[in-house]
């Protein structure tokens, strides 16, 4: 059973991400400034949202390993293999949020606006750069290089990460250069990015060697399947990409997948079995079941996170074309949490 | 056996892209202006390329029904069901050149530069506008609209099509935005994209919407697998990609595939038998067999062509690393053709 409805959010604290570590360690976890985000429910007007299904789901999980999705954020934060997925998962701990928010509007101060408001809500902000309609009468420089810099400055000041959506799908030279360079320049503001299996593990490699050369930390996820309808991942072609992503060569760069639920987490042998841990986000997530005419299809935050052991649950249009964005990335955060928190006390 | 090697290349007539119909026509092909782009061979100084293989390679084709590559594409392009493939396939027969340059620069000066001279030898040329390193301080009307116009300019002088190699791997609804938004505002410039089968058709249908808005022929091609080591696709996957691009929903949109092979061509049931035809690019083409270090693998256009049944040779850093791309260009364009030539005479 969930515990009892809290009337609000759960106060919490401000996590300077200068503080976050960036390896791993067995201490305890730093104590951040008490500065909270804000102190009052914001949920009051959502008699049109369904109410949250009353029990949990059982866990979806044939592993005979003991798997991540039953360990804590906090737990993970201090053991997993990426850099950035240590800072993410310390992230999610501390700020009681595994909501990631997809950002698919095309203007850019509109974004800037809507990102602000919602940043306290989230653990990581996922962006498509390339769909912004930046004015064309304005110079590169002023007009995306000003845009990320004021997203990193908003993920300062919020403690959130940046995801750049950018499903890389092209061999490995070809994606370095789409990584580095361009007019989007998205090594140099995104935390992490993603890329599909699909042209073998080329593609990790020329991705690392850029992120290699970037100071801040950088993670790839990889796409073992989606949520769209009728996708070819999944199944045979899940269990190469997750073949791929446990190369020794890439441990520090992979953190994970964007999958319908967990991969991997038990290990693959026994070198493996402390170690493996990928982070686990999804998208195709509603307050509903449904679809969106183009092949979308939705799950809800418990079947996402209780059922199928998902970390972090990525919401768009749910939240972004709702009348009351702030309120209703609430909901998803504290339902999405709550999910969480009842698969931990069932691990 | 080849026939007697010429000292040159053939002499071909000058397209005008206005003439080239786009309804399917059973009419004679009609005779264009007989300005010849060159007359005299430009391959002297090419003693460090190997010769080419003496024989014709046998045509690895399973299929029971005639196959799209025992066709001349001169017959193909008054029947494909895309209105793109048809203006290809003429342009490949008018121009004798199954060559498309893959334009892999990131300096827009300097690809405007090599386009300028490699024109007279393609059919295709396959860009990568978002590695292209734009100045920063220039509005991006003045340094991307103005590209992109120069090299429509271009085709529309050396009698080529544009294909930019996006590789689209997203759901519809994210696919719709990259196509026609972002700063690149790829589907008013480039005739022809491509995208990975992997969402399943929603992606499909999403850029088709897209295409349907756009008063030019646009054509989209399908990765069935790709030149990478190690790379997913291939077998099941490919099987799976194909059933997608043979629905007729989008019958005049999908004009073929990137593939290391002939894929489809023989019809999948007495309704289609008469009327399926994709036309196949291939990447990974060089003069000799070898990689790069980032897992691509390279064969030679004998191999691909002759042998392997695909239709257009997609050759990058063979030609515009090489001292005198030119020349260069002229040895992979004249390769191609006559093992095109070969295929054709055995059909």
């Amino acid at each position: 059973m969930f515990v009892a409805r809290q009337t609000g959010p759960q106060p919490y604290k401000k996590i300077c991400s200068s503080t976050i570590p960036t390896t791993p360690t067995n201490q305890p976890t730093p104590q951040f400034p008490s500065k909270t985000f804000h102190k009052k429910s914001t949920t009051s007007p959502l008699l049109h949202l369904p109410p949250p299904p009353p029990t949990t789901l059982p866990l979806n999980n044939n592993q005979t390993k003991m798997p991540s999705s039953t360990k804590t954020y906090e737990s993970r934060s201090k053991t997993h293999p990426t850099a950035a997925g240590r800072k993410l998962l310390q992230i999610m701990a501390q700020k009681r949020t595994n909501l990631c928010l997809s950002m698919d509007h095309t203007d850019p101060e509109k974004i800037l606006s809507l990102v602000h408001q919602l940043g306290p809500k989230i653990c990581l902000l996922k962006t498509h750069i390339d769909i912004i309609a930046f004015p064309p009468t304005t110079t590169t420089t002023t007009s995306i290089k000003s845009f990320t810099t004021k997203l990193q400055a908003l993920a300062q000041q919020h403690t959130f990460m940046i995801f750049e959506d950018r499903k890389f799908a092209d061999i490995g030279s070809t994606v370095q250069h789409q990584y580095r360079g361009g007019v989007y320049e998205i090594a140099s503001w995104a935390d992490i990015t993603n890329a599909h299996a699909i042209p073998g593990p080329g593609i990790i490699q020329g991705l690392k060697e850029v992120a290699d050369g970037i100071e801040e930390p950088r993670g790839l996820l990889l796409l073992a399947e989606m949520s769209s309808r009728g996708n070819l991942g999944g199944g045979e072609y899940q269990e190469k990409t997750l073949a791929m992503a446990r190369s020794r060569e890439w441990r520090g760069f992979v953190m994970g997948f964007i999958a319908m639920k967990e991969v991997g987490g038990g290990g693959d042998g026994e070198e493996e079995e402390e170690e493996e841990d990928f982070i686990v986000m999804t998208p195709g997530v509603g307050l509903r079941v449904g679809g969106d005419g183009l092949g979308q299809q939705y799950r809800t935050p418990e079947e996402v996170v209780g059922r199928d052991g998902c970390d972090v649950v990525i919401v768009g249009r749910g939240i972004v074309g709702a009348d009351d964005p702030v309120a209703v990335a609430e909901v998803y955060r504290e339902r999405s949490w709550r999910a969480y928190e009842g698969r931990i006390t069932k691990g």
